[in-house]
């Protein structure tokens, strides 16, 4: 068997992350009894670092995989290598997460193509198992181990969507963006400018949230706001920040970036 | 030939199952005759922890195999592998199970590719042989060995089915939710909850087992009643522990939620 | 040259097989100036135990793949792998056939893809070789050789069918299901029952039969017949016994099934 | 430099062909000059014996590939295969007839795909050369070699045609199937049948040759009238050998089977 | 760990480079938060200079990938090499990129498949990470790290954009075609042509750039400007010059072409 | 570093080229500055010679790749081979073209997948690099190397066509058949018959070329003119020389094969 250097997802520091509603205390409860646990919200609220945090709060490792459709089952589980002496077998993310008793957390797992999601079945009922098929092996999960799966309600199409019977083995915990307050608090603290800089930016966010879906794919993220406010503490002129990092990553449409543009001088032209 | 060690795949202690009919005296029936059995019915309604069971009541090694889109007839029958002194032949699990004498648990094949369901042929008839092809070998499978597919009628498209010619080389027998005072029973037992509370989470799952194909693709399975329950006897609020449970991960309309959130707190909110 | 072991495609004991018309006298011509030979006609009506008879009571070695349309052609003639030594060929069991002088039976060949019945070509006219590209080697197959390929009519739908240079290559043999007489008998000698139950099995299966079309895709076979004779003869309730095997692996569709069970009861039920 | 072993490639003895027409000087014209020859013409018409006749005539190895949509530009050109001192290059069939000078036949070339028929242009005009882009060789064709491809103008469709940048590369000559009294001939003689049955065939062929387009693919061949006259020489019953070989394997549409068993009748039913 | 040679990808000498407003000054501050940065505008406007200038500009090494449809995440990030002790790591331009602190900068990133999209996104938010998961290994990005991409908004259709979560991850700045005054500066200078007929040149092109989406797909770009001035420097007639680049490259409608003519002739023919 | 072998690359003899017009001229002045040229005409009239001949006067050596629709960019920029110490790196044809100084023609380039066309960008804009990204290596073309590349207009449909930043870096040549009277001097050299005979099969074509999107994809190329001439040449009847290489080899349309047979006619029958 190989041996894994659990210290390397060990997180650090302390992540930060602001509390919004009774998350934790259920995340936690979860963990108890080692249930699966899926997250779901949309782009950019903050679900990679709950768990990021929620890692840090447990103690547990965290290993990360950033799904995508042309990840296979192999990509999760493992495969053999070319070594000097024939074929090595190469743990891959999910059976590394089960030896060590990681948390293990796929990213917008209905990206990957369904052999991925099939093969976290038996991780996921009371078998707890991980059989590699490849090597004739059953991996007992490690007691600590724990899979968390990411969601985004707003991407799933008819075409590509989890399936009931995957579905219907996880809890799930809503996300969305924070309180306006507290979101204003995240910016300024991450971006490094005053709170009344961090307010407007939340604000112009707010304008484009409520254009989701009426000209918008998605309204301004928690992310986007930090990239404002960095600029800004860089010298930077807050409207033409605010046009590089909140106007022309978003869209092409002319009208669109018309209406945008409007938000951020409302708030950033006196 | 390879010798496998056929220990790792005994089912040590007795699965717990509810017995709903005569399910069981049929299995055996049919397992006399080594004849291939095909379990046909919903999500997470017992079909694996059926097999589990009779695996461990017959006493027989169980190997299962989640079939998947991209899974191939080499990942069942196995494949040559690089050695320090060339090829190496590694046995798949069905063959692995052909050779020790398993029971070997196909579950959900129709999620398989043709070539994989095909491989199954000449072991559900007269023959019981397996052709490795890329071998150029003939096994005859062992006595005692017997397949078994689970199959869930509720998915089956135009386009992905099993074969008339797959069919009809299995005995059928159809599952479906346990009885409402024996998955009260199970869900007592497994989530650690008094019989009142796991009740009432029985009867909310039988409402929403209606709403089936009126809004919701699948009722709640008897699995996320056990999770439900876990969290209640976590000391989570039974409101908060449902929606996190039976509400959040079934659905994302708005309206589904609200009705079965109702469902909820009309056995939950006193 | 590679030398394979004959001896374990022969067909050791002989197959039950009851002569329906003047099929044997025909195929034996056949066989004599070794011209390839299709056998046409529905799921489990007794096409492969007939290939297998004939190569029994001719002495030759039978050598079956079962197609499909993940299989490529050098799967049928072969490929190199990797030894110590560095590559060596390989044989496919179209070649080993070829070599050994066997009977080789491609089953469903319609399910293979094209490049696998284009291989066969120079097999099946006056040149009777089979090229290996990859090898650059010429085989001229053995003299006791023959080709046999099986064709279910009742499959083919314009985009999978063979194609014209293909079906011009084989002479053709109709095969349907036995006389009731003969299916009794087979069905009383491989279950295991006596006259009147396999008698009355025949008579459900023959009202089935007549549904095909009309609601079920196929009727019921010879061999889900012989599996309700081995229920009864395991002590199973007839009825019981027939839904297990006649009814449930046929269809899901709810009126279809009280109709098959209305067929069964009739003779089971007295 | 690969040597290849040219005399298995020889037409050891002369092959039956009748000529028809010119096309015996016009072949040995384009020869003389190593023009490209395409053949046209319906399935089991002659072209393949046409070829092999030329190329014992002309005294010229025959390397024959039947092309497929599977087959790739390194399947006709080569690969690199895994040696014990690592990777040696392996010619495929067109390098090799490049090499040793033979007549290289692309049997239905137009299944192929069109990596296939883009890596023959360099072969196909003044340069006379075959790049191994692989390899980073260019090789210049043998003085002798010659390419022909043949091609059923019922085939072809809009999706699957040869680019006129391929069609302009080659000389071509139309073949049909032979006038009723050679047709005779060559049945007599292939099948060991008297004049009288040979006649009878042809005459039955030709029925079902009006048909073409009207119910049926491809009237019966000269092959399968060999097939017939060759049952009837094994003692077969003549209406019997003609359903095998002539109604059987051509259609399953009943109306079309009663057509062409009249047709038999009419001819052998005196 | 792999010892790149950082010295490969220095930019050695000054890219000529025109700045239009403030996007030095922007992308200076972007660059010292280290912010991943997108640079949209239409083909050949400068992008790629522009990127290869900062990089000058800041003494950073420049990694530049242009993306394709083909391109797999692995092309990327890396993978296993057989070597003669087995296989060996072999880092791909990103990882390299991560290892040694350059700007990676990723040409026409739509194209490239979305597993490539997800592969960047832990690289562009705080953990700055990138998981080598078929070694096993997560790579905590150099200091110096930045990443770049650019985006052709002409380009995108519905099936194939950037999703919202890769969006979200970037600052943006758009790219249009020089002033006419500084083009014909670039124009000058690049072809070695006096000032008048670099205007005469962007006057031509000034004149198709209107044309775009009345026939043309695009106008004609600052490099085929550049090629015409070239040519008449190399003593080209200015017609014949323009004839061939900038009016056949361009489009093979006639109208189109005469269109094109006629404003070459009006600047060109005295 | 491989060092080639570029003498087997160098054009020998000076090829037939009969010049039209400028051609030579402006292909010269685009080669004094690297320009990279594409080449636009219809089959077979002359683009392929022509590269070749200025590759013999400008004494450059030639590397030409037919592209097609299943080729790779590493079949242009190489790859790893297996050696007896491991991997080792082979140059494609294209890096070996920017090593050796060669004029690198990609022959029907728009048939080529995009990551090939893609590939070739960074090496005909000022950087003149080819980065081969699997080896970690960026490679400084040859100060001699130019790119050109062959595109047929009446070709490419909306699925097919170069992106127009891959056309904006091409000047461009149009090439046509050549006027009647040098075509008949190609004729007559190129197959060895008189000047009468010639200019009759000019006429021929010409009349062909009238019916192009008529009836027919495209007229008679020179080519097949020089094969009639030949067979002529060869003793063959001129109206059966004209038949097997001017009409049959067209089209399989009975009506226009008439008319095609009609215009041989007139100028061949007296």
């Amino acid at each position: 068997m190989t041996v894994h250097d659990a210290s390397q997802f060990e997180v650090k520091s302390e992540p930060f992350y602001k509390t919004v509603a009774n998350e934790e205390a259920l995340y936690e409860a979860a963990y108890r009894r080692r249930m699966p646990v899926m997250l779901k919200g949309p782009t950019g609220c903050g679900k990679s670092r709950f768990v990021e945090y929620m890692a840090w709060k447990l103690g547990r490792p965290l290993i990360t995989v950033a799904c995508n459709e042309d990840m296979t089952a192999s990509d999760l589980v493992g495969r053999f290598l070319l070594d000097k002496d024939g074929t090595k077998w190469q743990d891959g993310p999910l059976t590394m997460a089960a030896r060590i008793g990681a948390i293990c957390y796929l990213d917008e797992v209905v990206e990957a193509r369904q052999d991925t999601t099939v093969v976290i079945h038996p991780l996921t009922d009371h078998r707890r198992t991980l059989p590699l098929d490849k090597k004739g092996e059953l991996i007992e999960a490690h007691p600590d181990f724990q899979l968390v799966i990411s969601y985004n309600p707003g991407y799933q199409s008819l075409m590509k969507d989890l399936k009931q019977s995957t579905k219907q083995r996880f809890a799930a915990l809503d996300f969305d963006y924070p309180e306006a307050e507290i979101e204003a608090e995240i910016v300024a603290k991450e971006a490094g400018v005053d709170a009344d800089i961090a307010q407007k930016l939340v604000q112009v966010a707010h304008r484009t949230r409520n254009l989701k879906g009426h000209g918008l794919d998605e309204g301004i993220s928690t992310r986007l706001m930090v990239y404002a406010g960095q600029m800004i503490a860089e010298g930077v002129d807050p409207v033409a920040a605010c046009q590089m990092t909140l106007v022309t990553p978003l869209t092409d449409d002319p009208d669109m970036r018309q209406t945008l543009q409007a938000a951020v001088e409302t708030f950033f032209v006196s």
